[in-house]
């Protein structure tokens, strides 16, 4: 019997544990004990362990066998240790939120803006922000909100027109703390072309989008 | 006894439990079956649950009951459901590393550069780089940086001295995708002005700086 768990060495001087099958928790538990004391003589650092959330019930034995959490996604649990009696060099989790914020202006200087349907602030008129999602580019990512932001159909027939950009560039930049979750965010201010211009639907009840004078910024949040 | 568990309301429809104190698994159990009917009876959409990490205990029979992992910092794990039967619009977990580099000049128009301990380039020389700390500022993280990378002692009395730096401005970024651990990059490429700029130690093996003339650039990464 395979006395010590399957570990791959990493870059670094650790190893990393894929857990794939389940496995019963005091077999784990013994598996492990043993895998750290050979870890630990073979001088290794950082060990990782990953478990899919299907072995949830693996959990417990790692963390009172001295792991912790090191991040998370919904489908799996990243738990580590740190072998040697030096402080751990263990890179850290991500630490922002990236969102764009698009301003899209048309040949009359106008600029696009909408009005969000959830939160506190439906009455602001406001530039069409959103959050990248994983893996995503900025370029990429601020035409979809906006096509997203002006194209939502919340009752039959009052949909409003979807308002297709082209990424121009990105204009300005802020970084903003404890966003959510003391996470933070890096905003990206994109300049876009608009390549529709149409926009049939104002209902200031449902989200709402429309072209918008550039002066009297001050209606804006 | 209280026959739901402690939970608070937040601003999008939801509920936020956040367990701190310790309680038999089989008794967490009852309340959270009978908490997640009466929040769906009620209308509540997402459910969050955080656990602390000495409630590990508790994790198992909460994923049991249809939770997932949200997000998880090495003291604690966050967990999340979603009540109604529609798509959750639960915010997503951090996307982001954020890195600086710093380009510091002297007068001379020559360039600080480092020689790095670890990792695959040690022979390189190059700019001063490093990842942003949970909720630090740009240019607070890009003065760190410099300074602990000009000013680490390897060997008693061969200390390289330590740059001061002044941050100017960010000149340019990029963003770059699965990075480590499936997470993106974007890097803030800043100007920075030395305040000091007496570098004595020039030791190849151990992680050196030097002034370098802005000539001859493709001897950087």
């Amino acid at each position: 019997m395979e006395m010590q768990l399957p570990a791959k060495e990493d870059l670094y001087g650790g190893v990393v544990v894929e857990m794939k099958e389940n496995m019963d928790p005091d077999v784990f538990h013994a598996l492990l004990k043993t895998s750290k004391l050979q870890w630990k003589l073979q001088g290794k650092k950082g060990v990782w362990i990953k478990l899919p959330i299907n072995l949830v019930n693996l959990v417990e034995t790692a963390i009172k066998e001295g792991f912790w959490y090191h991040h998370a996604e919904p489908k799996f649990l990243m738990l580590a240790d740190w072998l040697p009696e030096t402080t751990s060099t263990l890179p850290g989790n991500a630490t922002h939120i990236a969102r764009v914020g698009a301003i899209v202006l048309n040949d009359k200087q106008e600029i696009l803006v909408v009005q969000e349907k959830l939160g506190g602030k439906t009455e602001v008129w406001k530039i069409s922000t959103g959050i990248l999602k994983q893996g995503e580019d900025i370029h990429v990512g601020v035409v979809r909100e906006v096509k997203e932001e002006t194209g939502v159909s919340f009752k039959p027939l009052l949909c409003i027109s979807i308002i297709d950009t082209e990424f121009v560039e990105v204009r300005a930049f802020s970084q903003e703390h404890d966003v959510f979750f003391g996470k933070s965010e890096v905003l990206f201010l994109c300049m876009m072309r608009p390549l529709s211009f149409d926009i049939q639907i104002q209902e200031t009840e449902i989200k709402a989008a429309k072209w918008h004078k550039e002066h009297g910024i001050n209606e804006f949040d």
